[in-house]
């Protein structure tokens, strides 16, 4: 947020809205054009930040972060905004995405001297922008968005400004809002709907705005532009279903409309469409409405859900899945039910939720997937496993089906997941289920990120 | 947990399964026959415990308690188990319940020469206990049982036994199961479901069971048996959707029969029916399936909770409500749309709701609840507000509807609701709703519960 | 303190100046007249309490407490002082000294009723004032000092008094001071250096005291007064040196002339007189005048002490001993020392001190002890160990000398005690040098405390 | 240490042992050759450090350090040892001392690129040698310790050697060790006596010292030895009286020299000569020998001190002093008193002591010093205020001995000073006593340690 004497107390509060995106540590670093103020640390922002401490955070600009790690270790060290004093003064970064050469260019930095203080891909950022002759921070910073490769969407403040910025294929989402005369930008739209701020627009791919005392100004820094490739998955699961994000498109009934069409693609005479709680529930919706099968309730999931669970020795059948979800016997008791789920990673949740649902006294299950099977790592920004571990990119749908133990199992198609989902079908980025990735590797890249031994990404 | 060597570690997932029940504090307590293991704390359940002081929880007995404050402040002392040491070794009591007399018996007991370390009523049992002359723990228990009225399902532990016993009222639930050879007991089978134990069947009113090495023996020490009141409001709102309670009755189905019968009452034209989540959800799905008009999720719930949030000074418009719930804007924009949720305390919730699906550009809100208005204070263990503070005591419907600003508002009839729940109608406490409480108060009682002076009790 | 709004700060400051009487825990109430406030803690003063947790303690009176246990384990519900709401209200006791019957009230007090919260011996003084039927505390509190027997130097707060005691035989010291207006008693008179207050008088042995807002009155209830047995080893070693007890004496004088009457009794040729820090300074600064041999510093002491140690499993000679004290190898080396000490209890730590200092080059070692062999445990507060780990109880000087590797060892008269210390010789307790103790033990005591097997209390 | 498998463990115990030297933070950091493992905490060693953190700290070499700060505030991130992963690996260092052109290297560095962590000169030493082209860390630190000005006793850890480096004057003390087949490296010798090492000798100034798998070898690197320039009060009040530094001398004789020069220089007729314990203590002792006046405890000292104090709104006369000492006053009452203390820096701490003297009943007050008055900051590693607050610099001994009250002041003379140290007088820095500062100082860093407008070093 720029301009507003609360701004840290609104970021906190953003941060809240957007806790779904990363759970493992948050920070905020405000600036009263003289200092910075930071406050970080591990764990929820609920717990991390107190009445006394964001009143400590003084000035009228700020940004945060929640932390989900895809690159650098779970240490403090790595928990952002990141701060550096520097030749140009005080900066702080705060970046979602992630970095194709990062190692390469931190090898490069630190033949030339530099000391690195985290594991974080973003820290090459702050380097490149201190090793580089530019007189401004502006000047800096877009000789060093030059050397990047890879998604981000980056927040910076620095004594006077406050800029944001997107790579230039728009990975992430990142979106304006007004608040009186005050700007924001966030991931997702949720977060101005809890302060009350008025949505904007999106930040488009490739443009960095920067906001100061002269007001705000956009620029385009790259000189071609390139075709979006923003991230579909954001659609299918990631993003909270009532925020709006790449653009003016609430995310709720695009999936539903995933749901619907996977009515249609994969239909099967049924007694109820239960969802897996909470992410299938709207695709569940549209496929009990695309079915006109009734829609129940068979799974209940508890949210009380703390860090760690302290099993027994004496197993527990199922017990890891029981923790977050129990059945609901009445329902599933002789019947032939849909489950309806977003994704389907490893299977082996999938798996302990179908034996579940047999238990519960289901007399057929039958598995719908509200995307295509997941076969590929993603390198911009989502967390996924290693290629080996993904069950879609090594076995038939057939062989996922008897691993999951279910009836039947079906996904949703690549077509009808982008005719679902709004806009040209090729401005998404969908290389985790099709292994096309926008931005071509170079050697270097490749075997940074393990691409020809057969291991993905060393994360 | 009677008879399992992992004892504390299964009480330990018992009360996490319950944690609905009480988020204050929680504690458990084992016994190897010989000592206490004593382990409690402020907060959620997942917070307290650690692998290392569950393991220090020794012994193959163990009873736990999850506390939401009833009476007693919110200190750590009168966080349960309660455990004392007196004439007859060691003792431990949880208690689910509240004591209509429990002020007036530790007068008594004071002026005996009684210490009191707790606020908690709790407290009470256990000088009576240390008070009587009897010559077994279970006489001592049954002497001062007799003495005590009010609602209590209690789990009392000693070196050597452990007794459950639910009082002649059967006002709160209790349940008896399985896990192979060891025997458990908890408010609600969703605790069973967790850990893999096989429900048995409810604890009668007015039943005590004891468990030791000579296995497990019933006990109905009350000469003349009461016809129960069970808590209605268990099934409307309190309990978790899937657990079974006063016998084999799922709730799910219960509370979707509710918004069933609130389609028959109170029908209105609408294009969605949407829940208040999550404890509307069932009902809402059960006035769709009644109406025919559509179910949707036009509010989205955030479940990162914290504490306390900072609110900044500069007022943000239904800020409270937002914490927890947003709108989906397509879903409601244009819209006639009715709410379902479960109760109305003192409306302000309902009044913030309205408001906020308002503001998303519905253009009808009917609002209907699945109970009907709550009149009256809880004294059996439910923390309800003061009659004052609750708007359905000294308002009309209209009033309401007027105050919460909702087009229409209906609730569900008393008949409705009787009939939709299993059994006898009257078999349950419905005095929330009717102010016909069960067990007549005395005098003492009346004056100190406040019911004269027009305030209720002293909470 | 009585009658000073910041009653609770000037106590802080008290216990901070007493720190040496007790360092496992320390403890602090208030009373403004209507409520108790109370802040209480394991460790050190001034790691316990804060700014914030002073300013919260309210009222006019207050007392406090460090606890170095001599019964009760080291738990936190046995830290004092310990807080009660019993039939006359709010009541706090803080207790210097030990209860003979302790154990024996505690099991008829559990007969009729009564349920402990702690360990510790204090907490029988509440329940008899509890069963007492008098009307007034000041009745229930003498009806309870009747049965009490052993040593007890207690401050108690009600709602409205705060009351001072002190055991008839007045084992332990307690001062009596003025702050301007406002009262204060403290064991010893440097707790009102600190707060500047004025020294008065010491409490007499079997005086109670009464404040409140009538004033000052003063108490003799025990009919036939005893002749005093005051604890002579407050002189010799427990005490600190500034302090004035039992009277208008100051404790540094007195331990010189300990140390001139051992140079009398115990002559020895020697180079250097060195003390073992910090305690035996004053006796070898007395030794050194009274043999007109040079006073010198030959072992340092760290004062940088924490709980626990970490000791390498590669051993380390001497371990124990070096993290305290370190030898100063110019003053011994070739030297004949004489090493000044307090006392003698189990032998190891002098063993030890005459082993560093023998590597530091002495040439020969004499070791002079300002007190009697301690040959018999403390009953009366002092935390002694069991008689069969007293060196002095079951060993002939010869053979202490040749366990702690002396060139010869000598310990100080009884009637050289006696003479140097002030007043009368037979008003001191010195039953851990004689055994012969003040008060005569019951058969019933005998048991309790072991003393026919051989073993000493079970502590 | 290098070349213990408990090397981590005998290093905690040697900061124990230096505790004096630095009570703000601590830290250790430890390599088995591959990984660097760290523990830091603010506090004292004794609170940082536990058995398990102590074991997690693995290999067989190991550098720790205490701080208190003399450049860089009171942040975490200032806690030593700095570690940091740069182009040759791993790299960890520990300093004591002060750099004089710290921020004027800092701030080319900058210009270069360099992005620096914290605030202390110490990281300084880090990127130079990040910068250097030097092949083997060796070369690349000597390059970068010719371009550091001022005083520093370095100890630095990579994944294969410990490193030890003493700055060509020597203004701090480093001494050498053995443990069995083990280096250590320590300031001071009590180190070693704690953990049974073997005192072998001093660094050298100028030296360099390499532990590795080779064994120990030592570097002159600098060509033109300069003349030492050791701190004179190492002897004077910061060391320990126990230890050994700057060769094989133990500090406590020496003090006593001085006291005992004192005494020639500044008789006065006297009744009791008393230290300001404990630093004073031994010059006492030596004013005592040298004038024949008896010496005696008059104040004592409480060791029990944390690092706040509460002190009431009514306020307390000699509040601050009196935390700590306190008179005996038998001692002080009618007497002539000489009292002695090591140095006088502001003034008002003597200021109080000489009153709670008078208070206790002092006839007459001689003030006598151990060293010369203090009128200049140490740039070279001691925390000394800025000049304007050194009462000595800008005061006559009359006008300090008007302020403090006392009836006479008199300080050790320069000459006395350095004939009672051992060795060359002109192998000592005395700046603090003479504003002959060793090095002299460039332009630039007249600047910035603000010599030229009236202002010391902005600390």
């Amino acid at each position: 947020m720029y301009g507003h004497r609360e701004a840290a107390n609104f970021t906190y509060l953003g941060l809240y809205a957007l806790q779904h995106r990363g759970q493992e540590s948050s920070g905020i670093v405000s600036s009263d054009g003289q200092n910075f103020y930071v406050e970080k640390g591990m764990g929820l922002v609920s717990d991390i930040f107190t009445k006394k401490t964001i009143r400590c955070l003084r000035g009228n600009k700020a940004i945060g972060h929640n932390r989900y790690s895809t690159s650098g270790d779970s240490h403090f060290r790595n928990v952002q905004p990141l701060t550096v004093n520097f030749a140009l003064g005080n900066l702080a970064v705060a970046h979602n995405g992630n970095l194709l050469n990062a190692s390469i260019l931190r090898s490069e930095l630190e033949a030339y001297g530099s000391i690195f203080q985290s594991d974080s891909d973003t820290e090459v950022v702050i380097h490149l922008m201190a090793h580089s002759k530019g007189d401004t921070l502006l000047e800096r910073l877009i000789e060093a968005l030059f050397l990047m490769r890879g998604a981000y969407s980056l927040v910076l403040l620095s004594d006077h400004d406050l800029i944001a910025v997107r790579d230039p294929y728009g990975f992430r989402p990142l979106c304006l809002g007004k608040w009186k005369d005050a700007w924001v930008v966030a991931s997702e739209s949720c977060a101005f709907d809890l302060i009350g701020a008025e949505f904007i627009r999106a930040v488009e791919p490739g443009e960095l705005i920067v906001f100061n005392d002269k007001g705000m100004t956009s620029h385009h820094p790259f000189a071609v532009p390139e075709k979006p490739a923003q991230c579909v998955f954001e659609y299918v699961y990631f993003s909270r279903p009532d925020s709006k994000i790449f653009g003016n498109h609430v995310v709720y009934p695009i999936r539903k409309a995933l749901g619907r069409q996977l009515a249609k693609e994969a239909h099967v005479p049924a007694d109820v469409v239960i969802p897996v709680p909470d992410s299938g529930v709207p695709a569940a919706l549209g496929y009990a409405e695309g079915s006109g099968i009734p829609f129940e309730i068979g799974l209940t999931r508890n949210h009380y859900i703390g860090r760690t669970f302290i099993e027994p020795e004496q197993s527990i059948r199922h017990f890891g899945v029981k923790l977050k979800l129990n059945t609901v016997p009445d329902v599933l008791k002789g019947q032939r039910v849909v489950v309806v789920d977003d994704s389907i990673v490893r299977g082996t949740t999938s798996r302990k939720i179908v034996k579940l649902i047999r238990n519960a006294g289901a007399r057929e299950i039958h598995m719908r997937i509200s995307s295509p099977p997941t076969i590929a790592p993603c390198f911009y920004g989502i967390d996924t496993p290693t290629q080996k571990e993904l069950i879609g990119s090594n076995h038939s749908i057939e062989e996922i089906r008897k691993y999951v133990t279910a009836d039947s199992l079906q996904y949703l198609s690549l077509e009808g997941m982008l005719n679902a989902v709004p806009g040209c079908n090729d401005h998404y980025c969908h290389a985790c289920f099709t292994e096309q990735y926008p931005i071509p590797f170079t050697k270097a890249e490749e075997r940074q990120l393990g691409l020809f031994d057969g291991h993905s990404a060393n994360r």
